[in-house]
């Protein structure tokens, strides 16, 4: 496990195959020894595919390892995460990282050599590690690369063969195919062995070729470790014919005899007595230097530098009157087709685009318009591939079917991605479709999303001001958008700054604060006009910045009122009032509260019988107002029963 | 749009496809009617399957009506639950609805015909709604009626063309091969045209066919509108010999040559007097009754019945030693595998059995036990499956990958399906793999899930005494789990009711209260004794239900204490954190607060230096609680800073 001794020899695309079989042992070797070195990691998932990838770092992947962002270079994405050591071997091999990095780094904390590849290294584009999104981020990039980059660049993904049965992957083939992405290549590493036992398949290779097939690609089968059918393989994958999956039949393990096909040894290190035996047997230590072929010196099309030039000023947003009802989705649809005018801005519809008023900015702008079909993790993906390639995308479907593409929505986050994504259709306020098209856990999942912004407007102009921010903000940023049309409350002149809020109505004597948002926030000024014929004064808040939230208008509103009424759209868990609870804690207040959300299963109807049903409409705010200005006891409908209360449930 | 005046006639077995026809339609008819007289709807999707239905309602499905919970019958899912109108005509043309009901509450508020099925119908087993979710339900009870009920039942899944671009499709039917699933029918109506325009595939019936084919199914291509040729499908369909997939080549609006094949139709009603006009071209109302094939008299084997002599008292649970280091997984994993003694407990793995310890459950009861491999959401589909058919299904993976089956779970819950969960690995603790594999957003996930229960042990005895009180839980119930091993906190005569927490620390002195579950529990032990050493009392509270959580106990504490600590390993929103809030808000408390939770983006390292990065350590708990005691100003982290401290970020 010493450093290596022997000089440096450089192996390219002139070296013949017994120097890229050299190299392929060097990355075995390498893998072996990061992974017992830091004490954790999968070695035996990258002995599978070290020939693949020698094969292809050396002969046909056209990458500047000095200046990453080249848009001309290929992409490499490693679907299979878990085989780091295999990836940072290859660093290593290209010289952009040193053995000294690779040895006393990978696995510990406060480094770049993560457990998983994540974009901290400029060499990767996507953080991978959750299975079965490696090949839609290479569909999107590939989408990305051709579509809007104008670039010659292909997409290599290396991807498990377990992975295969998430769905996600058909998804991606299926998006591959219709795309004819030809400049789009997998290669399924089939090494027969998953986590904890042979996989579905096994070496069933002609069952995948004919899977890849039937989904629109192009499918080659290969020895994985016959280095020359590898090569041709490879070469005809990168013809720009087609899409293309290279299944490529290897031996987990391959070449250390103590675990080579041998279940039991995923995810686990060689102890170190074993790591110095299969060191040897793979030859021993090795310095070979990798300078593969250069990205061709073509031209592509830039994305539109960010800057004054480039900022909202160019942007004519739809102008809406007062008192004019609009639904949200409307001017969310109508804003985002406005922004078009920024070439750096990209949306996606999954086949509702209909719906949602993304087909707008698909008529305006088809160019930069990519039609997912009903396949929301894929569009998330594909979303992912163009903030990889620079562009600004905006993602869109119903709220509810969001949830379909969390897992999705979580990794760009750890991928650090900057994308807008719209949810419509919000609520039980969409009425009689029912509980399956309501949104109603979107908030508690967008607003846990590392980093993320939640933006939730009222009306049509707060609605079309926010999406033009989306288009400025870093990181996944979230909109919420209702199906129905409501009254404009904000002239144009109106600024909406993310992390404020509107108080749209306030005296000196206010006994109450009402707080809402969307819908809810057309109930809470209803509710108000009804407690004032009362003569009571409410204070109404438009919280349409849910994360980042107003702390310091709802502490104020807290203290001067002494009750907050949150009212949601949404269930009582993460959402809204949550977020109202998180900004007033620890501030010295102690207002009364009450918080209205739905906790039942909605059914179908009207959107005034399904607001009230859930206990969220106008009559219900202003019940709640009552109570607490009266000082009547405690919160009428708190998110949590006691367990007393809850006995009988549980 | 009168109600239907032709005397009744009745259409089964022996009737001829002449009269098969008059009841296609008939429902075409209804679907029209109802949509119509509700406002909304999607009639014209129902009018492609028509006559799909009234050849497999007249001589295939064998059910009965009267009797929907027969084991031994058939089940018809229905992928595609916009064609909700063609459903509700079948259920009247078969005698379990009236036409008054169907045309006075289709879409209403208060009543059962929702816009999309759900199991409030009693002839309705799981609610469908979110596209691409039915085919993979059915192959949950296609399993669970076949190898657990031992029953010779069917299961009859229509689908839409436009929804198989969801990868979970693939999933399932990639399941359906592997199984064999020879009593397992996918019927795919082939209509063409989806929300806003052609589908991918429009009417290439071929690569359907191929693609079936490809993931293990027979493929049978048909025109969906010949009658003969559908009733050979069927028949061979049903056949008992292979999974099926039944490619029909349909016509979106069929019989309706106002709407047929064409775009712009989706979703839509037809006007009051398009309908007329429609009603006459179909032929006018009729007033047919179906008397289908009957399901056979078969002995299915009965699922254990509940109640006393098949409660927990059966189950040997493992006892551990208070001090001894186990991982809750472990725990977790055990009490599993003693909880098959209960022969209505189904386990579930996504290919991580060895990690989460469900593999000890399979090895004690490989026939209760799937492996659904790298496919959660088909995992989570499974399980739905099995507790249609009465059984108790545990669902595990990672918690991070549980996000890949969020609108599975969601759906779950509109099913009102009982099921546990369980999602291992949780959060930051679980140290080198680095963030993909930390769950750190499943808590705000699963709290938002409809009717929910939360539970997050901190040892192996509650962890055991919690896996056991989810085979007693209804709805969906979620563990969380932790990858690590800790001490033995309780011993084993311990109870832990649903709801509650234990105090492990407290005297009459105690000046801040720690909350913590999972690792940051085992922190606030630390803290605790760290602060003791210091001569500050700090009280400890083992919040192991976190939904409902243990308002009583959380309120007193605060009281007494005066200020709180909550440590989370989990983002800030949505967890721990949040639901104390809630639970304590407008109790008339004003506690000082500090929350601690994983706001940055985690890296590899050991366990205690990711705690400690992340804000959650015992050194952080220690310092937060100090600083709360001395009453030194507010919160130290808030879960949301004020808009002006957040500036920079927006």
């Amino acid at each position: 496990m010493t450093a290596p001794l022997t000089p440096t020899r450089t192996v390219g695309p002139g070296s013949d195959l017994a120097e890229v079989f050299e190299l392929a042992q060097q990355l075995r070797v390498d893998s072996v020894r990061a992974s017992t070195s830091a004490g954790s990691g999968h070695p035996t998932s990258g002995l599978s595919a070290a020939d693949l990838m020698a094969v292809l770092m050396t002969r046909h992947l056209r990458y500047a390892w000095d200046d990453p962002g080249n848009p001309a270079a290929d992409h490499l994405v490693f679907s299979k995460g878990h085989a780091s050591p295999l990836l940072y071997a290859m660093f290593k091999a290209a010289g952009a990282i040193g053995d000294d990095e690779l040895m006393t780094t990978y696995r510990r904390h406060g480094h770049r050599l993560q457990g998983h590849p994540t974009p901290e290294l400029p060499w990767v584009d996507v953080a991978t590690g959750s299975l079965g999104q490696g090949v839609g981020y290479g569909v999107g990039i590939a989408l990305a690369t051709r579509d809007l980059r104008k670039s010659p660049a292909r997409v290599w993904v290396l991807c498990g063969d377990g992975e295969t049965t998430e769905g996600s992957v058909w998804e991606a083939l299926d998006a591959a195919g219709r795309h004819r992405l030809a400049n789009f290549v997998a290669l399924i590493d089939v090494n027969r062995l998953g986590q904890r036992g042979p996989t579905a398949l096994e070496w069933d290779t002609e069952t995948y070729a004919r899977r890849a097939e039937a989904f629109g690609c192009r499918a080659i089968r290969v020895d994985g470790h016959d280095l020359a059918a590898v090569d041709r393989a490879l070469t005809t994958a990168a013809d720009g014919l087609a899409p293309t999956v290279v299944i490529a039949r290897t031996v987990k393990g391959r070449g250390v005899s103590e675990v080579a096909d041998k279940n039991g040894w995923h995810g686990k290190p060689l102890p170190e007595d074993m790591a110095e035996r299969t060191i040897a047997e793979l030859g021993g230590l090795r310095d070979l230097r990798v300078s593969g072929p250069a990205p061709p010196d073509a031209p592509t099309r830039p994305v539109r530098p960010a800057g004054p030039g480039g900022r909202p000023g160019t942007v004519r947003l739809p102008r809406y009157e007062p008192g004019e009802s609009v639904a949200t989705r409307a001017a969310f649809g109508a804003a985002l087709a406005a922004l078009g005018a920024r070439t750096e801005i990209v949306a996606l519809d999954a086949e509702v685009g209909n719906s949602t008023h993304t087909e707008e900015f698909g008529e305006e702008h088809p160019d930069r318009y990519v039609q997912a079909y009903i396949a929301e993790q894929q569009m998330i993906a594909d979303a992912v591939g163009m903030a990889v390639c620079g562009y600004h995308p905006f993602a869109t479907t119903f709220a509810a079917f969001l949830t379909r593409a969390h897992d999705f929505l979580r990794m760009a986050a750890v991928s650090r991605i900057t994308m807008a994504v719209c949810g419509t259709h919000s609520g039980v306020e969409i009425g009689a479709d029912g509980p399956s098209q309501m949104g109603v856990e979107d908030l508690a999942m967008m607003r846990a999303v590392l980093g993320s912004t939640v933006l939730y407007p009222s009306d049509a102009t707060s609605a079309a001001a926010l999406t033009a921010a989306m288009a400025d903000l870093d990181g996944i940023s979230y909109l919420r958008t209702t199906r129905g049309a409501y009254p404009v409350l904000y002239g144009h002149g109106e600024t909406f700054p993310v992390g404020g809020s509107k108080t749209l109505r306030r005296t000196d004597d206010d006994r109450v604060t009402l707080v809402g948002a969307g819908v809810t926030l057309h109930e809470c000024l209803a509710a108000a006009d009804a407690l004032a014929a009362e003569g009571m004064s409410a204070r109404v808040l438009d919280l349409y910045s849910v994360k980042p939230v107003d702390g310091g208008t709802l502490l104020r509103a807290a203290r001067e009122t002494g009750a907050l009424v949150v009212a949601e759209d949404h269930h009582p868990e993460g959402g809204i009032g949550e977020a109202v609870l998180s900004a007033l804690v620890g501030k010295g207040v102690c207002p009364a509260f009450a918080h209205l959300a739905v906790t039942g299963l909605p059914d179908s109807g009207t959107t005034g019988e399904l607001l009230d049903a859930a206990g969220v409409s106008r009559t219900h705010i202003a019940r709640a107002a009552r109570r607490l200005a009266s000082g009547n006891g405690p919160t009428p409908r708190s998110t949590q029963a006691s367990p007393t209360e809850q006995g009988d449930e549980s």
